[in-house]
């Protein structure tokens, strides 16, 4: 692939992007990883047609835990690091686990792009642009049992700030469709477009990053998936996982303290459920 | 193509832009062309092995007629349009020429990608941001016969601005291989990517579109074909031809009077003939 990547270069340097200093092209650990303040980790491997869940953990067990070492051994430790590489949330626990001096704190993974499609979804219903709807939240797994929730989103109608529950006036489409649409979006992206998403997923990351470095506004909280310490909203400890989350100082809090209704308890369990599953396959392969 | 182009709607909609309102496929030229403000059309019919130019400019002609004519119908009369599909500046000829209601200083190619791989060709050279290296030419065709021109181009060098010759200080490399990297760039990228230039040719539409919606900044030129009338340069009128341009108030006009060497006349004058055979060949097309 490195004479690919010599084209990715020529595309990067053909944008004439007045903040790109350099790029440097590399298959060398200790090149890539060197004094990184942030790593971005897009690679990993994906399902193949006929491939058990388990085999799909392991081959990834064994590129984030390479991948976490080499952060561990070159990077400054003060680096943010964002697992984009499915299965997301597992392999930058994987990550975190395998790069004990750097704080897990440092570690995320995205669901970012779960949180712009929810967003879009609600303002397209609304008929109003993205940018007025706010705080809706994607807990749990980057997955299809991730749960987007709008209980405590809010859109802006004519400067006036009311709940999406209020507005949309369809329990029945944001408990339903709305959900499942979010969830399989993308696979219908990929059934679509016979690729998987690509600007929008570099959108999302670039979203999470900017947030990550220059906070969130007053009052809105955007998802990330963070390393849970088993404090909040009753999500088991060790594991990463999708919450809503405030940014300051380079530094991110869960939005603590929202109430959360039944239905929606059930559904962050489910997908607390599946990530406490991917974490015991994935944890049993990196001690082996 | 529908069911693909519903996969790039999702996309956009996954972005969640803030200035996105809404988007509408189709293949409908009437319902694409209704009131627009701007076009840019990057579809044409791409050279395949063993074709000939004749043939290659004859079905671009059919296309490029086909959505002149549907512009002239429909887009406002104060539409900009910008045409990427290859023959760039022909294929603009022919848009232009097929819609006589809309005024031909609306119409322009695409030489700016050309222009910000010369620009970053010098950067990289000095050492500098793409950023603090202005006022690079492209002359011409948007083909391996366009002339990247550093005549008249200025870096920054720590606030002080000099003649991109005098700090380059390397004749034989911005009169030689510069010329030839900048021209068989997009080849470059082909080899190595194994597909053509997406991100970089994105980015360059973006600026040329600021740019005419914008302006260009003060003391500064950007490269784009447009129509020469025949007074600027001594090059033949009726061409779609990449000049050095101005823009203020959404209109261009040919940054004029720079003094042009021997070596420079040459190869503008071999670009513009290029122009006028391929103009000939398609015009004859045309009126068939």
């Amino acid at each position: 692939m490195m004479p690919v990547l010599d084209g990715v270069v020529m595309e990067l340097q053909d944008c004439a992007l007045p903040l790109l200093r350099e790029v440097i092209p590399t298959d060398q650990e200790e090149v890539a990883f060197k004094d990184l303040d942030i790593a971005i980790l897009v690679g990993s491997m994906p399902r193949r047609e006929g491939m058990e869940r388990k085999d799909l953990l392991k081959a990834n067990v064994a590129i984030f835990k390479s991948q976490g070492t080499a952060l561990d051994k070159y990077a400054k430790k003060t680096v943010k690091v964002l697992v984009v590489g499915n299965p997301a949330n597992t392999n930058c626990l994987i990550a975190a686990k395998s790069a004990p001096s750097i704080p897990k704190e440092n570690f995320s993974c995205l669901t970012r792009l779960d949180h712009n499609r929810a967003r879009s979804q609600v303002a397209m219903r609304c008929g109003i642009p993205a940018d007025n709807v706010k705080n809706v939240i994607i807990w749990g797994n980057h997955s299809s049992t991730q749960y987007p929730d709008v209980h405590h989103c809010k859109v802006n109608i004519k400067g006036k700030e009311e709940a999406a529950f209020d507005v949309v006036k369809d329990d029945a489409w944001l408990k339903g469709d709305f959900i499942s649409t979010v969830q399989q979006r993308g696979a219908a992206v990929i059934k679509a477009r016979k690729l998987s998403s690509a600007m929008s997923a570099a959108k999302a990351i670039c979203d999470h990053m900017r947030d990550i470095w220059t906070g969130t506004p007053d009052g809105e909280f955007i998802s990330m998936g963070v390393y849970s310490s088993g404090n909040s909203y009753s999500v088991p400890e060790d594991l990463i996982y999708s919450f809503p989350v405030t940014i300051k100082d380079k530094s991110w809090k869960i939005a603590d303290g929202l109430p959360i209704n039944e239905f929606s308890r059930a559904k962050m369990d489910a997908t607390a459920a599946e990530l406490v599953e991917e974490r015991d396959t994935a944890v049993a392969f990196l001690s082996a």
